[in-house]
């Protein structure tokens, strides 16, 4: 069966079908079906949204990954912004656009992923939008809350600070390395780090934060836009997936590039005043591993600190 | 020059330049250009958040429109679902798809059309996505802030609750008519009913509210639906706008079918329990003209109560 055959109304009732089966949630005061939604944050606390879009054939193709895995990154993606603010999920909306040729299964997958992310990171789906077009895309918008004066910031950055990130860097790229080569489709899926997110808004001491979406060495770039900064990184010292060398090897990729400039793997990239907590400490506070890659610097960097150090600076 | 040559980041930073210019708003704690932007609803309001998309020859054709007024429609259509919940702007995001040869003027106009809506309605850009994509399309999302308890609902309409209607009808409808002959450009934009949803949901008494999008006939089906419940219309006394009558008349139209069955007006429909004010209180608590079209009447109209009334029932 195709799009065009459900009609506008007929496949309405059916996403609200599938977002009424979630979890309920407190923080919905009215779900999917009325001229708005409307959620309710906690007292005292402010209320983050960001919006994302996924193109078909721009952001994503179904020859590499399945409507499925689209429908989970696209949410995915989203929540990540959030991470970085240090929010927690109320809710999100979808707006979708899609040819009438467009097989209902393929949908019904797409679907299927938005939801499967709803369920996991507690976000349900709370209203959207549906038209035709000519290509499919998905503009996905989330909203949350964060206890005010505690969100995390782009700027804020200092001299002096501690550079880290979460998790590791390079493996997404990798995988659509191989995928482009036709070794393999892209099944993994981006876990945004909420917890952690949370648990950096609550810690103090942080300077800046950003999820790592364009490729470390770009997002470091808008972690220091706006002061006179600088970013001293060891390459080294970066975080990579297991088999991540032999990986890159067999592609022939330079592992440092793919690791320093890859994107899309949705780590929290973050700075933290000197002294302040050591690493173990740290990991187990935000429930995920850390690893301290380099240093804000003021000013343009002066000299190198060693052969493997790259230098990054604000764009100008 | 086109899209193309300014690139994403040319494009975003000339966005939130824009939208930088926008009078400042105490709702606003993070604007456009970090992770996700920061909201503040008042203490203890709830957050309405409702998502629209407009796609190219599908919703507008620059052929019958300008870009600006597609831009201010975009906006306009989204505000009026929060005007339907009882709700005051806080603020807007828009995902935009567009091709890479799309000339950078035409989107200079649509943002300044979404930022026309931006400062009339007191609806600040505060972020959004852009992307390259084979077709325009825009999807806005607005998040508003109510009072806890006293959200509009589509549900709630009793047996017995009154009928009315803000404005006119049909005038949309006319206009498209005429532009599809080639008879001029669509250029009036719906006027959101936002000062006339929150003095609605202060009132008390209503019994359930939505805004005209679909037309008169399909709308009401969407406010009878749950309930065993049907409306009485007189078609006659459905408010049309000045020269109504004599413009459906030179196209050959049925002014009563396009004034009944006509969308895009954007008025709001609502119902209120019987008694209650009458029209010229109502007109002036609202502040804007309120006609009363019918009744709400249960289970299935037996009988017509004259030749000119018309019944609907909620959709099966």
């Amino acid at each position: 069966m195709r799009l065009g055959d459900l009609g506008e109304f007929g496949l309405i009732e059916r996403i609200e079908r599938a977002a009424r089966r979630l979890p309920r949630s407190r923080a919905v005061v009215i779900g999917i079906g009325d001229d708005a939604a409307l959620l309710r944050p906690g007292s005292g606390e402010d209320v983050a949204v960001s919006t994302d879009s996924l193109v078909e054939g721009v952001h994503f193709r179904f020859a590499t990954q399945s409507p499925k895995t689209v429908g989970r990154r696209a949410l995915s993606v989203s929540l990540s912004d959030l991470a970085a603010m240090g929010a927690r999920p109320l809710g999100f909306t979808v707006a979708l656009v899609a040819p009438p040729d467009l097989a209902v299964g393929t949908l019904d997958a797409l679907l299927a992923g938005l939801l499967h992310g709803a369920r996991a990171f507690a976000c349900p789906l709370v209203g959207g939008n549906l038209s035709a077009g000519s290509e499919l895309s998905l503009a996905v918008t989330v909203l949350g809350a964060v206890e005010r004066g505690r969100a995390l910031r782009r700027c804020g950055a200092r001299a002096g600070d501690r550079i880290l990130v979460t998790g590791s860097l390079g493996g997404a790229a990798l995988e659509l390395a191989r995928a482009e080569r036709g070794l393999g489709r892209i099944r993994s899926v981006p876990i945004p780090r909420l917890a952690a997110g949370r648990a950096l808004a609550r810690l103090g001491g942080v300077g800046a934060c950003i999820d790592v979406s364009d490729g470390l060495g770009a997002d470091l770039g808008h972690l220091l836009a706006g002061g006179r900064l600088s970013a001293e990184i060891d390459p080294a010292r970066l975080p990579r997936p297991r088999g991540f060398a032999t990986g890159c090897a067999r592609l022939g990729l330079d592992a440092d590039r793919i690791a320093l400039g890859g994107g899309e793997d949705y780590e929290l990239l973050f700075t933290l005043r000197p002294g302040g907590p050591g690493l173990a400490l740290l990991a187990r506070r935000l429930g995920v591993p850390v690893r301290e890659i380099g240093r804000v610097v003021a000013g343009r960097p002066a000299g190198r600190r060693g052969a493997g150090w790259r230098h990054f600076e604000a764009p100008r």
